[in-house]
């Protein structure tokens, strides 16, 4: 039976889930894809747990201080690397250096954060391509929300003509309360901040940055573009007020904060703003923190997602769907996976 | 370049919207998989064409009679069959023995009508697995809207606890405007007949079959079940009056026909009847001849899509995704493709 080792870097909730559900699907990799799958690192910003044979559950809550860094896991002897760290588009995170890592020994990577593919995505494709790896980024494009999957598999062959996203689930929650109880955005986002659905600081969700992130690593990573944060025109929530969301129910339509992507001449267009729907629209019914996306092609007409799956656990299922995929395609096509490091 | 040769068999309005979209992509084809394909053949119950230098779409026109059947489309060189033609669950449809045909001789194979896979579906992955030919349904599983490719795909390794279906445009079509127009269903029924919605005989659709073919399709190709249509329970809408559709309204809910597949304890239970949904449940809003699925999984929560393709476009693009994920398999992995006839 082929032996895959996997490496975690970033062990927060989404880190620590994704180990769970991993070794609690390990009969699944033997059964489908003759597969024995083993966790064997962890790792946090400073602390973190290696084992050649395979860590087990209960041993994830004893981490050691200073077994961290892609050094770290290239050490482990992992094959497979997922990516769970904390997003940050302005720097790349510091997920950035294990991808970097990752991907130019030609490991297959699976990236969770955002941050890393958008700001340094071509570069990224770049080292994939150079070495043969495979990079999968579900878990950073709306995670259990079908994104990329549809535009990759499921709308094959179609040419996409536009999308419209409803991508973060804070903003949702946030419009959804002012909508339904008539509260202006502080309100609702102190009633958010105790609920614990919206950050103490919660400006990269309510300014549309994240909503960004994600269009952008679907129009570079799903449609072939090559944007750049600096081409989208971003807007977000933080300025409407409880009048403006009463002036909108008179009308009979919701507001989403929607990121919007449009291809016209082969040229790409993308925006992040407030769109308002009829409630006759599925997208007007996006509730609370679920996510959405609307895909426009030539061929199939108007395709809508809509997903719903509860954090941390639905980000985790995201990246291991993708593990799955490679597991799928690497025991379909052996190839040598390059530097088994010791 | 690698040379693909395609076969439709089943000429009717799907089966030309197919070659001539295929005939569209080729260029598309050579670019993304270095794939010559070629259309070597297509044929009706009565008549065909072929030619091994591949056919181009003003020669469609001009079919001859007596080129039909397994046989041809065998001599004709396909290494592709895309099966196009009508449906018949009863039994098996001519489609039948055009796919066992082209199983049994290892040639991949993208099936269209329902009727054969509910008929026979057993059997015909028993084929497909025993001469190693790929067995491609997206356009007999309703088409546009993804539903295999999410079980299949977007949701891989999540176990799928219920799935609710709203899988037939026509009924989908003809509630609607009972609802939107407080018909009765026979006054729904002219209207549609007469915009060509319906069909003359439309018992297929509006007493629920169609919707029981997918679901089944879906449960036995798509997660592993072993259903025959004697295990469904199947109500159609043929007995919906004005007066029910009116207090339905009342109470605030909208009425669907829908496909149910539940799993518990790893047993299926299988139903096609009518439920009502609330208003702000994006299934309400799932209007006309558009078409919607709502998968429940383990680690993921509640998957909805909607489509909304117009026909015969749609189907035509699902059967070409199907092509288009052969294509991408077989140049992935090179195996010879078994009796490339002459």
């Amino acid at each position: 039976m082929r032996v895959f080792n996997i490496a975690i870097a970033g062990f927060g909730g989404v880190g620590r889930a994704t180990a769970n559900l991993l070794l609690s699907r390990r009969q699944r990799y033997r059964e489908v894809y003759g597969a024995d799958v083993r966790l064997v690192s962890v790792c946090g910003s400073r602390s973190g747990l290696s084992d050649p044979g395979g860590l087990e559950a209960e041993r994830l809550d004893r981490l050691e201080t200073g077994l961290s860094g892609p050094d770290f896991v290239a050490a482990s002897g992992a094959d497979i690397l997922i990516e769970a760290g904390p997003s940050d588009f302005r720097t790349g995170g510091p997920g950035l250096a294990y991808i970097r890592s990752a991907l130019a020994a030609g490991r297959d990577t699976i990236v969770m954060s955002k941050g890393a593919l958008v700001h340094s995505g071509k570069q990224l494709r770049e080292l994939a391509t150079g070495s043969g790896a495979m990079l999968k980024l579900s878990g950073a494009a709306a995670a259990a929300l079908p994104t990329i999957d549809l535009v990759d598999h499921s709308l094959r062959g179609c040419e996409v003509l536009e999308i419209e996203g409803i991508l973060n689930a804070t903003t949702n929650f946030l419009l959804d309360a002012m909508t339904t109880k008539g509260l202006g955005f502080d309100a609702a986002l102190k009633e958010a901040q105790k609920g614990g659905f919206a950050e103490a600081d919660p400006r990269n969700d309510t300014e549309g940055w994240d909503t960004a992130c994600k269009l952008l690593i679907l129009a570079n990573f799903g449609l072939g573009a090559d944007l750049t944060m600096d081409d989208l025109a971003v807007e977000g929530i933080q300025s409407v007020t409880g009048d403006r969301i009463e002036a909108w129910r008179a009308e009979g339509v919701v507001p989403k904060l929607v990121g919007n992507l449009t291809r016209t001449d082969g040229k790409f267009r993308a925006a992040v703003g407030i769109r308002t729907y009829p409630l006759s629209d599925p997208l007007a019914n996006v509730r609370g923190k679920d996510k959405a996306i609307r895909i426009t092609t030539d061929a199939m007409g108007d395709t809508i997602a809509i997903g719903s799956g509860k954090e941390p656990f639905a980000t985790a299922a995201a990246a291991l769907k993708d593990l799955e995929h490679i597991l799928s395609a690497r025991v379909a096509v052996p190839v040598s996976i390059s530097e088994p490091s010791s």
